[in-house]
């Protein structure tokens, strides 16, 4: 995109993002059902109803005697109230008795209350006078130290909405409810496409002017951490046509398309003219506000998202949180929840002084150290194109837009990775 | 354990953990040689030192032309530096000539320095007069544009030391020097023992007075996400022969135990008894002033841990942060790295009063709410046995041992789950 005077406009992050989201129409991935063992992480495809009452039954959360509430009013120490021991509650079972007026039943924690029972006395506030009476010495109110039928998961509740990513405690409830099956979301399958005609795989020798393929390694994981599926497609060449061909297959079987590298003068322009020819609308934004990262492509073909990456690892890792892993999250059908998707956070202090030009979101990779109980982001200085500057490094700190620099000392928020 | 005057003692978290700790004799657990695409998240077993210089040779980060940076001294808009075009560099290849005093050759980024080059002037500040000559309007330093041989990271220097827990960015970093295997420790294998005659499985319908196995699946899953191979032994009776057989086997083959439940009046001794009769030293502590989580014990047979842990699923999730997953990074071989393996944290205000008692850490399930621009955090009130006072909340707040409660407004920091 250029502006009017010709210029090539770059766009603020924000923007380009919005750019990216606002055009792509809602998907709903295909659907596949897994046993809850498979399913940690896993985004649920259908909203889930509880199919019953969770527990069924009144349960005893501590170890004592089931009363019946009223029976122990106004006892203490001094004045405790007698109860009859009717006799104990097996583990497992429906009580094989009825309590009556005027007794008690031993309980252990998780026994189901034996009818006319409300409450549980701790066994604390026991004493035993023989095996076949007690003095309870504290009162209990109705329902104390039970968990009433339903009272944990009604039947058909909503207990967990389409969208949601499974925690191990969801699964432990799915799992206490009888469910051991769920639909979930198939994962996105993301195309990685590397080009650059000096670039050669992790398992060759290298000869001068050759680099091995650094950013495909480092996309892959962070595609699978965001619960995509990554699909390396391999290196190609900086050529039109092999690189039509290879687009225009992982489009067709993939949900989104990352193109990384392509560094040698034109490709970059290539990839932006590849994305046009192939279809609609094409490219969004060619070059974006941001430090490492600035000459990023956004498109979408056939509401598939494409992004050109620049090779430089430090740029591939930013590009990726500010712009892959929100559209990652859409394409998987994860419904939103800003807090539990929030990345890992440090406040810290910046050990030195960092400039930033405005007009620009910069980046910066620090490293962490704590010094007499404070603790201090250094800043790693290096050339973007420095794998060890990710390496080194535990986080990044954002320089927004209009802010001119960081101050030694200032307080800084570090997005650890 | 009791005190003096025979009362059961119950030490803090910290106390605890400690004891549990300094009772582990250094582990190394066996190693494994992956290949680098298995290898996200696994924690070396060796150290490992760079077999080369990377890159191997000086490269432009910038398209522009190579130059030997004295001829640029000087140089404005005004009063160019005139150059001579020597060529083009190709991609991927060793210039096949070099550069002359005077001389220039395009080149792309990543692309190889010619012989007699030491910078290279972005394609911006050069002005073409015909295909033989160039004007540069900029002057540019030695290495200026340029990552010289070595500089990322230089053949025989550490990479990465034992015990780092490899992430995307580190798994690129080895396929840059060809790495693409690496030797890491075997994940600990943590067995999940469930008792209680009134547990069945996920899978079973429930009569009255039973409840399906929740807790193993919470377990399984937060083993699995910090690193360890779970391992679910079943369900098993309150029965001291058929737990002795069940921990006795676990031991031999996995490197933690964990038996949860054991909810009959007498059982949660039994455990006890159990880890004492099975092996040295035994049980090292029995309660602990945390809530939910106070029944916990914690032992140690022939240098592997195990844990009783009460039933409740509240009471799991927190004794698992607490004790279970740093005991599990002491067996996996991780290098501490208090910043990496921090817990995300969000900062928001409590939204009313919550009591605790002094002498007691209290661990508060909380829902995360944005209220005009503002984070709450809503208190989930409710019994440790609810299952879902874990599906609902965000996150925990500690109300730490000395402190009496929180009051509404004031500022806490959620770890979320």
């Amino acid at each position: 995109m250029r502006d009017m005077l010709g210029r090539e406009e770059v766009i603020s992050v924000e923007k380009a993002l919005q750019l990216v989201l606002s055009n792509i129409s809602p998907v709903s991935p295909p659907e596949k059902k897994l046993s809850i063992e498979d399913s940690y992480k896993r985004i649920l495809s259908r909203d889930i109803f509880s199919p019953e009452d969770l527990p069924q039954f009144a349960r005893s959360t501590v170890d004592g005697f089931a009363v019946n509430s009223s029976d122990t009013f106004g006892a203490t120490e001094t004045f405790p109230a007698y109860l009859n021991v009717a006799g104990e509650i097996s583990m497992g079972i429906m009580p094989a008795f009825d309590l009556k007026k005027g007794e008690a039943a031993k309980i252990a924690t998780g026994g189901m209350l034996p009818k006319g029972a409300d409450s549980v006395v701790m066994v604390e506030h026991v004493q035993h006078i023989d095996a076949r009476m007690i003095e309870v010495m504290k009162p209990v109110a109705p329902c104390e130290n039970v968990i009433m039928a339903g009272e944990d998961i009604r039947k058909n509740d909503l207990i967990f909405m389409k969208g949601h990513r499974l925690r191990p405690q969801d699964i432990g409830a799915l799992a206490g409810l009888g469910i051991t099956e769920v639909l979930v979301f198939e994962r996105p399958k993301v195309s990685i496409i590397s080009t650059g005609d000096e670039i050669v795989p992790a398992n060759c020798p290298v000869n001068l002017g050759q680099i091995r393929d650094v950013n495909s390694f480092n996309l892959a994981g962070l595609i699978a951490e965001a619960g995509g599926d990554p699909v390396k497609r391999g290196i190609f060449r900086d050529d039109y046509n092999v690189l039509r061909k290879v687009i225009e297959e992982s489009l067709r079987d993939s949900e989104m398309v990352l193109i990384t590298g392509g560094s040698s003068v034109g490709t970059k322009d290539m990839t932006a003219k590849l994305i046009n020819d192939i279809g609609e609308p094409g490219v969004l934004f060619h070059g974006v506000s941001i430090k490492p990262g600035k000459p990023m492509i956004g498109g979408i073909i056939n509401n598939k998202p494409l992004f050109g990456l620049p090779g430089h690892p430090a740029a591939i890792t930013v590009c990726f949180e500010q712009f892959i892993e929100p559209v990652l999250g859409r394409l998987s059908g994860l419904a939103e929840n800003v807090f539990r998707d929030r990345k890992r956070i440090v406040i810290a202090k910046i050990s030195k002084n960092v400039s930033s030009s405005s007009g620009r979101e910069d980046h910066i990779r620090v490293s962490l150290e704590e010094r007499e109980g404070e603790i201090w982001a250094l800043p790693i200085l290096g050339k973007s194109g420095l794998i060890t500057t990710l390496t080194k490094a535990d986080g990044i700190v954002v320089i927004p837009l209009r802010k001119l620099g960081l101050e030694q000392g200032e307080t800084v928020e570090v997005r650890l990775f």
